[in-house]
């Protein structure tokens, strides 16, 4: 069933209907705007890794969001214990394996996560040509260069791998189950010039993965936050006060401003199919 | 003897002049917001957390303010030490359960450090609730949908176990010295969709600390700070720029500003009394 | 050679077109704020800090920062080892010595660190004062009431004994060969009431040195980021929006915006010479 815009309205709906408790394990410089995200959003996020209470806390969440952006092993520790209780409960749960391919330790760490079930996998184009090729047989290697396409496949065989719905975020987002690929409009050049905003849309994307099943809740969280961005903008001069207006075009989204800054187009052919 | 505006705006005075140096051993997500609201308050903040040098740094401070919200164990370790070296010295010191009750791991945290004497625990109902319970005999538990007037009653009984000002914080913030009750009334709706304001909060408390006795800075603070949220949404359209106009509300606030934004009641009469 | 305003606006155009990626190694509550000023400036910002990884990272990396603001036992391994790495393989590196003099343990880790040979230290004028009396022979010790003539000595002797280019930050600024002191003018009072604008500085110094020689590397840097704050401060009230606005003004810099809101002067006679 293909994806609508207005779906996507829907489960923002959903959200701010529930505001679903999203546990964040997620990097030092990206913890207050991804809070803060959530908030606008309509969620209620919590920033928890201890190893001692980090099962605990995935008991009471409704999803898990694990970013390895600034990891060491006690984090990686809790990021583990936290991705199999959730795999456990049935707690969907995000990976957002950030600079994945950069250096092996960061790599290895990415493809042990990845094959812990994960619901849904975000990253750039780099990231996920670097655990599609880290994790598969062969030297494919990191790609630092990635074309779009190039990112695409490998989102898509990552997707039947892992069983992960799979989003490349860039100048499009791509959405894929491991065949069908969703494209996603929106957003703003400036956003890749303000930290951390990838980072953030992983946590968005959690949100919505405790009220919709992967794909639409993946979709649904490109479309609202990258409208937000593009809506954002229109305030702004430049990338400086883009993460305070993201946060205020996400606590006003309406279906109109969605529609008005993104778009979703589900007759995406990949060019390997 | 009463405490009314007059004496809060005093006691802001009081901050700027002497520009207390504040120790503060707080969660990742709230350290940002919280040094930059010391600073626009007029206090010097420092975030230090090593067990290697936590009480060489007490010794140098004016208050320490403690808060488990990102909690792990060699933090704990580093916050037992702190405030221990502050109960010996007289230094005041401030504790934040933020998430008590969430998980057996921090309930116990908490409860351990409020047995270290602060001079003012600060949370929401369900935390103070939670410590309490948790800290009492019999099987209280922890009440995730506090109403006010049992955190009061619990705020009350916990003030009078541990010897510390308890500031129980919402739509109205309540404090108590265990037997008489402040009702400070201020703050914005907005403030509960951006992270980590409690937090800051609770840092403000300290820098009041360091001028006054416990009670009065429990509530000046919350007065002041209370009085810029509300000022500081008079600026804004949602949450997103929230912790900007705040500090520049703290920054320029003036008696004035103080008596338009917030007031303080002092015979507020517990239902239990 | 002199060091003019056109070098300056030269060198930023320099890292704009390069986009250099620094690696840095700093505290938490700075991260947020030198990782956004470091995008907006047109660099590549990475915070990674794992002992596991931190330098296979450097091998990648145009620059390193490394700032103690809180350091514990891990970093500082990881400091280290950032450290010798550079230097081997040729990587300019920039330390920040935040609160040398506090404690007896920091101030142990920043003489360590400054003998690792960084291409530029800097530092507020306590914290040089306190680097060099530290790590000279004889008791000075430290001194918090710095005179800014007292810096400068300090500064000068602790580059001819570190090799280091040295940055002393106030009200004006200085930056040092040893022999030579260049004067940079520029910023604004409210930068010192917005926290890690210091630590944000040193990022940038990173960036610059990843394009330039360390001495015109930290001059640009010193240039370029006080144009930023005295034009951002235009346009606040106070220090709250300052970080965004600043980050608004080193993406929008021009030559014309440096010259207007920046000054360097060259023939800046020590008062010891």
């Amino acid at each position: 069933m293909p994806i609508t815009i207005d779906r996507c309205a829907e489960l923002h709906e959903a959200v701010r209907a529930e505001a679903p408790l999203v546990q964040n394990i997620t990097n030092y410089v990206a913890m207050t705007i991804s809070a803060n995200a959530l908030l606008a959003l309509g969620a209620s996020p919590a920033m928890v890794h201890a190893v001692e209470e980090v099962e605990d806390f995935v008991a009471i969440s409704k999803a898990l969001v694990v970013n390895i952006g600034t990891l060491s092993p006690p984090w990686v520790e809790a990021m583990r214990k936290a991705a199999a209780r959730a795999d456990r409960t049935g707690t969907p749960w995000v990976l957002d394996p950030v600079g994945c391919g950069a250096t092996p330790y960061r790599t290895a760490v990415a493809v042990e996560l990845a094959a812990l079930r994960p619901v849904v996998i975000r990253g750039n184009g780099s990231e996920i040509l670097s655990l599609h090729g880290a994790g598969g047989e062969g030297p494919k290697g990191v790609d630092s260069t990635a074309q779009s396409d190039d990112a695409l496949a490998a989102a898509r065989d990552l997707s039947r791998r892992t069983g992960a719905i799979v989003a490349v975020t860039g100048a499009t987002d791509f959405v894929t189950d491991g065949n069908d690929v969703v494209a996603v409009q929106g957003g703003h050049a400036w956003m890749a010039r303000s930290t951390a905003f990838g980072c953030a849309l992983s946590g968005i994307i959690g949100a919505f993965a405790a009220v919709a099943g992967p794909l639409d809740a993946a979709v649904a969280a490109l479309a609202v936050f990258g409208a937000a961005g593009a809506d954002a903008a229109d305030r702004c001069n430049g990338p400086g006060r883009l993460p305070a207006e993201l946060c205020d075009s996400l606590f006003a989204m309406t279906p109109d401003m969605l529609t008005r800054h993104a778009s979703v187009s589900n007759d995406t052919v990949p060019t390997d199919a």
